[in-house]
């Protein structure tokens, strides 16, 4: 297959176009595959997608298989190089994996019935994982499907890896990647995992923050004790944890581990003023979603904040008597799950241990802490210099008729660090996700528009990358 | 029936002894019944329970009968007046209810399934209930059964309350107490509810803490947030729930409600020195459940600390993602149990007002805060110079060779107001718990040989009451 002309590529968006009602309702299919990777009960939900998945590679010429790990498994697919291929070896990355549904009485539908339902800019698909991430994963699979249904043939030379445990922090990944090396060889990973600016304008993503996520457990008693019978002499575990957590911030909203900002990098005054030139409105961002004042770290603008400024949130809480009414128990032991998100140069261990000794620094006599870290990553900056990045920049302009935004994440996406420490690639996160998607919330939804464009962008971009 | 003789009360302590595998076959019977107040699943079960108790007093001769309230249901019996009977109205208190039984994992046997278990001390029975107060209410009714069997009859005119409601607060005794003022008229109040100073001393208890138990709901954003997408600008409701709440007390122990403290009494120097002469050693009593270093208000003694003076404990607390594993969430809403251990003189209601003030003052902007009171009492004092306190001290001193102590009791027993404010009596308070008897707590249990010295005690005091 030699590099396609732009009437191929006219035909091949036209196929997309024509073809989007099944595209969705492929995506629907894995939709309803309940894959929550943090739930030990849905094991063989998780094996059920990743079996979807690999069946529909093979349906598009790949050799694909299931790879065990110790968790769930990996889809590993290839797909040769087609004949004259000039463009660069893409290693995709996606996850089939979500998020667990908890709340599920928020829901207005059941997470893993999909529901096409309209909203302000057209129809939407309301379910776990509609667009984080089986809806990004399903769009570049459909771009492959466009173009061997319309072309004859997939334009480019491609390792599909989709995992099922980006949702819990990626702990098998890396030793994949690691014993996997050589056959995971490539030139550029792409990552469609990401958001957009708002609906119109597309964005690359060149930022990404890290994570520390700790568990922490105060023990007391060795059994839950009568508050009145022990109450005033007794250690109470929740009262002293409510204690050192609410201490993690200070009045300004900095984060009081000792040491904790000592490696943070100052973000530059070009990337200032070119955030500052979106006209991010952080009121108008955050009364979507019923709140008025913004928190945080004073003295940073509202993007520095969100994505170049690292952050402590307590995920989760609990101990004691939670249920309907009344129990006047002191209980032996409370838990928190807390997380850090991380700026580039900060060391995700060093800040677990950092987050150790701030626990024990403050423990009461008597009491003693356990903790567990559930995912550690660095933060990253991806290399705004490489071909792939203007290819994407190019392509992007091309279909939205503007140019896209390079872009900071909040959000972590390890795998784009393992990507370059242990395959040395470079990640091209172009994303279609928008602020408003409820991700890893109840009801997850994704904007057919987005996923329209989404399929549309990366023929376009198999097409850039095969010289078209 | 004329005042009883030495003979007849020796053949009725007889008679007592002889019975007791009888008696714990029906204090088992009761166990079985799981009547949690506080989880509406278990309403029937507390129907089922009242009515096994109003069974128990019909058969002993009694005119019972199950009287309905807003919650769970009043068992009111009448023994009328033994001929020629010149001693008090009694008015016996008890509850059938009982706490919840979670975690559920650390019991040792099923909770409702009562279990005779060797001990240090002998026998000892496991059950939720298995003290409080079902093992206590059947000590009573055990011993008017002695009498009816063994004597031919109850020798005391008796109003016996037994309400299922006091684990969840008593919400509907008061108001029935009221509505039912002139059939429940007596002279004196008596309640088996409380313990001993050690397995060989019994107590009588003099002091008794109140209670103010509120719940707190901290609401921020309207739907949980992806840490990583707004971790850095939108308020997390966990974050700021601990941050109040770890400011509940200062580095001294004390309370920091504005006007916590106003009210409180101080304890004299003649109750100081009375329980300084008791010998208590904190360090044994927390070594007994796992603990070494006391807590609470510094520059108090240990019974002042666990008696006389007030406290404040989270007894429960939740929020985001508490399932297996991590989920990077930030929630809408955290919410906490908070109960103060009041003294006399402080009002629960005042308490109440004072804890709202303390939280709301405290709010982050654009946090909510939503209130719910549980259950509220005031502290209160026997009066030590009644005839009904010092006949209990005689029979105690007989039964078991040394005098009673003059206690105080960190927990709360509303009712003992409620007796004193709306029917005017004063309670004659003599329990036989003990402190390691793991109320509200797993595996609680009652020791047979304070069940059997109850039960004897009983007999004594109803012979004393008669004029024997």
């Amino acid at each position: 297959m030699s590099a396609p002309s732009p009437d191929t590529l006219a035909a091949v968006l036209h196929h997309a176009d024509a073809s989007l009602d099944a595209s969705r309702g492929r995506l629907f299919d894995l939709l309803r595959i309940p894959s929550i990777s943090a739930q030990p009960d849905h094991r063989q939900d998780c094996v059920r997608a990743a079996e979807w998945v690999r069946d529909q590679l093979t349906e598009l010429g790949f050799r694909a298989e299931l790879r065990p790990t110790a968790g769930h498994p990996v889809v590993v697919a290839h797909h040769a190089s087609p004949a004259g291929y000039q463009g660069p070896h893409i290693l995709f990355y996606g996850h089939y994996d979500v998020q667990p549904v908890d709340p599920l009485d928020l829901w207005h539908s059941p997470p893993f019935d999909p529901q096409l339902v309209d909203g302000p800019h057209g129809k939407r698909f309301v379910a776990r994982g509609a667009v984080d991430d089986k809806g990004q994963t399903m769009m570049f699979i459909e771009a492959l499907r466009a173009w061997k249904e319309a072309a004859g043939g997939i334009p480019a030379r491609i390792t599909a890896v989709i995992e099922g445990e980006e949702e819990v922090g990626s702990p098998n990944l890396e030793p994949f990647l690691i014993a996997n090396k050589n056959e995971l060889a490539a030139d550029m990973a792409l990552i469609s995992d990401t958001g957009m600016w708002d609906i119109d304008t597309p964005a690359l993503t060149t930022m990404l923050r890290g994570m520390c996520y700790a568990q922490v457990t105060l023990k007391a008693a060795n059994r839950d004790l009568h508050s009145g019978l022990f109450g005033g002499s007794a250690l109470n575990p929740i009262n002293a944890l409510t204690k050192i957590l609410g201490d993690l911030h200070d009045g300004d909203g900095r984060i009081q581990l000792s040491g904790f900002y000592d490696k943070v990098k100052p973000v530059t005054n070009a990337q200032r003023s070119q955030w500052d030139g979106l006209g991010f409105d952080e009121r108008t961002f955050l009364g979507k979603i019923g709140l008025t004042e913004p928190m945080g770290e004073r003295g940073y603008s509202p993007l520095e904040r969100l994505w170049a400024r690292p952050t402590a949130d307590i995920n989760g809480i609990w101990g004691g008597y939670t249920g309907t009414g009344s129990k006047t128990v002191i209980a032996a032991e409370a838990s928190a799950k807390v997380s850090f998100r991380l700026v580039p140069n900060q060391d995700p261990r060093e800040v677990f241990e950092q987050f150790k000794r701030f626990v024990n620094e403050r423990l009461p006599p008597g009491a003693k802490a356990e903790f567990e870290i559930y995912s550690s990553s660095p933060g990253i900056e991806v290399n705004l210099d490489s071909p792939w990045v203007r290819a994407a920049q190019s392509i992007l302009t091309e279909e939205y008729g503007k140019p896209a935004i390079m872009a900071g994440c909040g959000g972590s996406i390890p795998v784009v660090t393992s990507l370059r420490s242990v395959l040395g690639l470079d990640s091209l996160l172009v994303g279609f996700g928008l602020d408003d998607d409820q991700v890893h919330s109840p009801n997850e939804k994704f904007e057919q528009r987005c996923f329209h464009h989404g399929i549309r962008s990366h023929v376009r971009l198999l097409a850039k990358f095969a010289g078209g």
